[in-house]
């Protein structure tokens, strides 16, 4: 099946989380739910609530019960982005301004803090004390990995370890903990949801890799913006890294990282892709992400045959695909 | 007994739960950790642990499970200062740099993050989803509450309703759910946590009056930083909004006030300060601050006669004593 046949055969359900997300950060304060709402309808591909809905499946699915972990985890990854654009001074995403720049950092930073704390009041709707921790947990982890992300912009110093710790806080731990929540929370046994788990983390480690590559080998009109943003901004991505551990590439590779730091990323990155696109980076980037695919379709070996298995399989097929 | 005494006799205790906020926010990210613990070390009155304790004293007092709820309370406040730092632009606080001036608004907006995450996972450890529940509903309120300050900077047609209902999710919300949440934790009945909600929330209205009083009133080796601040940054509190209603003052007070804002707030607002001193706002202001402490006392009323209570109407009268 393909990723836009699942889409509409979730139509429904989906629809049913679209309205609860906007119903949760629609009836407070003006501004803050404007902003939020602004954010919202920016879209998205809302593949946490899938995620979750499909991990659902393998349970007791009731989509009240799976709204409540969908809706919260659709919006810590929004409270996130917002944040994010803060940090990154980003004015655009997906097209539309950013919170912080048709308002300002203010409402930015508070607007992210309030979609925080709605996302974590819904999930305390549901009675298991298991899924708060594993929430909460989660936002302490996802906080690190933003932290570590700073801490490591234009560092060409770091191994590749230290970037899989990162983007794994980062962006397959909120992936993971969506297809375990939703597994949890329609009381599937443990075993499955720790499978469900293990398949979340690696599609979501795939995921970003692949999210990477693409900034670095995708053309402008497939990612919406000019490839080499994550090197303008100081983000020292996987590619970036494999490339660097080539000794013909590395001095000059260096050498024009050093040149767009010093340039407070103002300077055009198109060089330092070029040597990047001559390496072997890319496709070492590659294999490791389809090394996470293989991951996760054996994490999902074990689970019972429902139709949702099937679903999950064609999103790690569709996730491992290279279409840049 | 005097406040000094009370902490003297909860000591013990106390210095458990500042043990507990070190160790929460030292096991992970070196820069976290170093900004949390800056944070954490420039002291304060930890009043919101000391009012979680004391509610627990009305029912099954355990300091570990009280430590689950104290320890909490106090880190989403203190996320929420390294937040208004932020906004505020603010270089010290109680004599020490602030996280975003120490390292910088990056830093500042994830410890934030990162601090709100711990407290969350702290309380996650207790079972009671009501608990859950009662914090992220305050999260959500205290968020709106800043909002509120933000578009309401130099607004001069703001009402004292408006004003009333900003301290209230800014200020008093988190001093009445201390005690109502140190209540249902000690698994008391459900009037005595009511009861001790409404005094909490009682006393943190009183509290955040004299407190906008004070930086009004008070000198500045009482206040730690020049009186006026609150009005230079934009905050136009209870006194000046009495005094606004003296239409002998009002016309020169708004003046003063539009040439602040004009000023970007660099302006002296000494002026401005003399002139509400010539005005009734203040003692009104301190006559509304007295009637909630009254209430907060009319709250207590029905407790049982634990030490508990009298340490808390000791609290209350402590608050509600003028001492600028």
């Amino acid at each position: 099946m393909k990723l836009l046949d699942l889409y509409a055969k979730m139509k429904g359900d989906l629809n049913q989380i679209e309205l609860e997300l906007e119903r949760s950060v629609s009836d407070d304060h003006v501004l803050l739910s404007e902003a939020s709402l602004h954010l919202l309808k920016a879209g998205g591909k809302r593949i946490r609530p899938v995620f979750v809905l499909l991990a659902g499946k393998f349970g007791d699915y009731r989509l009240d019960v799976m709204k409540r972990i969908a809706v919260p985890l659709e919006l810590i990854h929004m409270a996130s982005l917002v944040h994010d654009d803060v940090i990154d001074d980003a004015d655009t995403r997906r097209g539309q301004l950013t919170v912080k720049s048709k308002w300002d950092n203010r409402i930015a930073m508070y607007t992210g803090d309030y979609i925080h704390g709605k996302a974590l009041s819904i999930a305390a709707q549901l009675p298991n004390p298991q899924i708060h921790q594993i929430l909460s947990n989660a936002l302490v982890q996802m906080c690190i990995g933003e932290m570590e992300q700073i801490r490591d912009f234009f560092n060409t110093k770091q191994s590749v370890r230290q970037y899989l710790l990162r983007i794994r806080r980062k962006t397959a731990l909120l992936i993971a903990i969506s297809c375990q929540l939703g597994a949890v929370a329609a009381n599937t046994d443990r075993t499955t949801a720790n499978r469900l788990y293990r398949f979340g983390y690696n599609v979501g480690m795939a995921f970003q890799i692949r999210d990477d590559l693409l900034d670095l080998y995708g053309t402008e009109k497939q990612i919406g913006k000019p490839p080499g943003s994550d090197m303008r901004q100081g983000n020292i991505t996987l590619p970036v890294l494999l490339a660097l551990q080539d000794p013909q590439i590395r001095p000059s590779l260096l050498n024009e990282i050093e040149l767009i730091r010093e340039n407070g990323g103002q300077k055009d990155a198109g060089r330092a892709i070029e040597m990047i696109r001559k390496s072997d980076g890319g496709d070492m980037a590659d294999e490791l992400a389809n090394r996470y695919i293989k991951k996760a379709l054996h994490a999902l070996e074990g689970l019972p045959n429902v139709t949702a298995k099937k679903n999950l399989f064609d999103i790690a097929h569709f996730v491992g695909k290279r279409n840049y």
